[in-house]
């Protein structure tokens, strides 16, 4: 893969506009970090998990379901087929991805500056995922529209702390299902510049996605460059269906990037405990990466784990609890093991609101992503209530927490100025050092500066109308779009954008499947 | 030490009372961890803070002030004494502190089911710590009283997730400053079975907590087993005033255990950087510690550190910012590596209110203080605005959270069982496991079961009144309390408390001082 800039970079009006705009938007573009990650599980213990996933692969199998092209491509790489079971023989599925699968890949941004690196010590963070609601303090829970979901691709696109425009950020039920693939592409290319999802519920709408990279990136460009990262979920227990394999086909033979993941709750979708959740979700992960590499070697793929527990009162999903976290650093320690990069975490929650009960939860998930070293992020602005919500203040809650993270990871300075020694040698005992030279020195950068939290005085706070986080965050979100602008876009390439759209929306009648 | 049970565990009917509550009370008596602590800086980074904490010892050096005993035993022990500054020639403190100070200790509870190991893989959780304000949603923001102080040790003792009672958990306001601390240590005693902190506000304070001790555990008991851990703050930078070194004096003579922390808001009390916050903590607790076994060898001593760090815009102390965690990690590492127990961190906030800010906030200290392997946590419930006040609700939970990570240091079940395999090898492809024979004998205790989220439905949410979480909480706290029976206690250990309060009481005027 080479660095050549895809072609809307185009010098002139439009690159000073840009340039004027991203010193504005001051960021990293993807956090690297320092320090080796968190384990829960000696080697021992690991190897076990992979040759109970090895046995579950030889002696169940996985199904892939209507799609005779991935049975006929995973039989002649040696794997038993029996209708649409498959087993695989021990050790295949793992060789089949270690030969072609690449370790770590870049995925291209419109603006360059905004490439990303998936894989090895890097951690790439993107917005919520998937939710058919919204929520702001003004107008409560409703149905996410197109008008959300441009909004939520504006404030990740402005915010420092995200560095992926994601996907689905909301559902815009607004728009008929067969076609609102086409908004949202379109939206993540003109009104961001950072990386993008694309859509995966119909392997038509899949190449949808990419004939539009196509025309924003170049047909030749696309063919050497992940521009689009797709979402593909296995139907777990150990079913990947046509769907979700038409959808990875379309993506890997555009030479585009997939993660796999399997989306487990445990007790419904796997057994109930974190070493059996692991087992399947690599059998099952192992597998989908495997057929990848088939349909085309070397295209990027990452290992996904989606995994939760459920509440014994409701039966419904539950977040922050240990087990998951649990789960997160051993399945991020198996896909190094693998040699792939791996998704999983965010800052997830059951909590309808922005509470305590959402930010506590949030953190149990969110802090071990972050430890364990997980390469991409999905949903870590903006989830509320197991996904089925976006949170306009909760984004920007979790936001802030992104910018934390950012800071942590770089670990401790440790250079002449961070060690401070000649400060603290030049200041007798009782002495304050607020006004001594390095505390001068080192003061604007010193510390992480919240952009959400309150550390004022509980006077000052009172006076200030004693809100709550959710009630600043609501605050902040309205000033970013009212201050949002459009990063540049080469004409030709957003007409011919607006084209395609019109012309594929005119090619079939609305449909809500 | 040995483990002769302490004189109030006197059979019959108390006994029996006793086995009842305890068996509601269901617990575990501290965290074991199962998993190395996450590390943050290497060997070389360690080694250049150790060595710059000697240079600042051997260089500056601390005072130790308005104590010429102190001054008379480290002169003694080769430090260089000019005036009240003492400078300790490089590695002096190590090893005055490492000839004799124990690497791990038990703190003996009244009920020795609650006896707790502190150091090594250990982790004891206590509640918030020197709050003037109390809050609850019912009554606001409001000073202490001695009943919300009975009500704290009352809401510990009923938690299964904390383990020590701690020592004044919020400041009881309406009792005279010179007497206060009578009714705290014998709320401890009395209404708690829990381990205790004691008194630090004066060395007679301290004899006090000594005195009352020995009335509850009998004096020959006390001399060899420790009761008491008491909190004794560095004046930092650098100072260790007359008041503190009495107190330590106090529990070091009577072989009970202290917990030696610089209190260091980076930019004011140390330099802004972490390492440089890191080598004068390490330089201020060594010193403490040295101290304390020049005092009486092998008295327990705890490395104590807290650290945040100070808001640009307010000068507050802000918390659940990124570089106070790193400042955490590194001070584990350094306490591992002197071979001291290891006291920081918490559910620390600014935040005024139980909200989103509270919570990400305190997970941002508590998630570190876990990963860490920090062995004896103050604050771990109801901490609230930088300390000023301590929350009922905000207790409750945090109290979950200390759950959680009781549930999370026990790791991955690595058993047959925890495996699972047979009954993924039984479930075919696309088959739930909701009903299968593992899952329903494992669902019961298969995941941690939170006291305060909300994992319902939506809407049953909204039919359930939408509550969030603080409102959940004060319920859970109202119902604790009308809930709660006292421990037992020998009643002629009563009688002789009241009597030594009493004689203690009537001994001096009220002072607010």
């Amino acid at each position: 893969m080479t660095d050549t800039a895809p072609r809307q970079r185009s010098g002139g009006r439009d690159a000073r506009r840009a340039a004027r705009l991203h010193a504005v938007v001051e960021r990293e573009p993807f956090l690297t970090r320092t320090m080796a990650p968190f384990e829960v599980l000696g080697e021992e213990g690991l190897a076990i998990i992979e040759h109970n996933a090895d046995t579950i692969l030889e002696e169940v199998g996985l199904e892939f379901r209507g799609d005779p092209g991935a049975l006929e491509l995973l039989k002649n790489a040696g794997a038993d087929v029996t209708g649409e079971r498959v087993r695989f023989p021990r050790g295949l599925a793992r060789q089949l991805v270690q030969a072609t699968a690449p370790r770590q890949f870049t995925q291209y941004a419109r603006n360059e500056a905004n490439n990303v690196e998936i894989g090895g010590m890097h951690t790439v963070l993107a917005p919520n995922y998937g939710s058919p609601f919204v929520r702001d303090l003004d107008n409560g829970r409703r149905y996410g529209t197109i008008e959300d979901f441009r909004n939520l691709v504006k404030l990740t696109y402005m915010s420092p702390h995200l560095h992926h425009s994601g996907g689905t950020v909301c559902e815009p039920v607004d728009v008929p299902v067969n076609k609102r693939h086409l908004d949202m592409v379109y939206s993540h290319i003109r009104y961001s510049d950072k990386p993008f999802m694309g859509s995966v519920t119909a392997p038509e709408r899949a190449r949808d996605t990419v004939e539009m990279a196509r025309i924003a990136f170049g047909a030749d460009y696309l063919e050497t460059h992940p521009v689009i990262l797709s979402l593909i979920n296995a139907n777990s227990p150990l079913v990947w269906d046509a769907t979700m394999l038409g959808a990875a086909r379309a993506y890997a033979e555009a030479n585009q990037a997939t993660l796999l993941t399997p989306f487990i709750l445990a007790g419904a979708m796997a057994p109930v405990t974190a070493a059996g959740v692991c087992a399947q979700t690599l059998a099952e992960a192992m597998g989908g990466m495997a057929f990848v590499q088939l349909v085309r070697p070397g295209a990027p793929v990452v290992l996904g784990s989606f995994a939760s527990s459920i509440s014994m009162q409701s039966g419904a999903p539950t977040f922050g609890t240990p087990e998951p976290a649990l789960v997160l650093y051993v399945m991020a320690a198996l896909a190094r093991r693998l040699g792939v990069p791996f998704r999983s975490g965010g800052n997830l929650c059951a909590s309808k609101i922005p509470d305590a009960q959402a930010a506590y939860e949030s953190a149990a998930t969110f802090g071990p992503t972050i430890l364990a070293g997980v390469n991409f992020v999905l949903h870590a602005a903006g989830w509320l209530e197991g996904g089925l919500t976006v949170g306009y203040e909760k984004f920007i809650l979790d936001a802030d927490q992104c910018g934390m993270a950012a800071v942590f990871v770089k670990g401790v300075d440790m250079t002449e100025n961070g060690q401070a020694l000649d400060a603290m040698l030049a200041n007798p005992p009782g002495q304050h050092h607020l006004g001594s030279a390095h505390t001068l020195a080192n003061f604007e950068s010193a510390f992480y500066r919240s952009e959400t939290a309150d550390n004022n005085s509980f006077e000052q706070w009172l006076e200030d109308g004693g809100l709550d986080a959710a009630q600043r965050a609501n605050a902040i979100w309205k000033r970013m779009l009212n201050e949002y602008e459009a990063p540049p876009i080469d004409a030709g390439i957003d007409d011919a954008l607006g084209e395609f759209i019109a012309k594929r929306k005119a090619s079939m009648p609305d449909s809500e499947v």
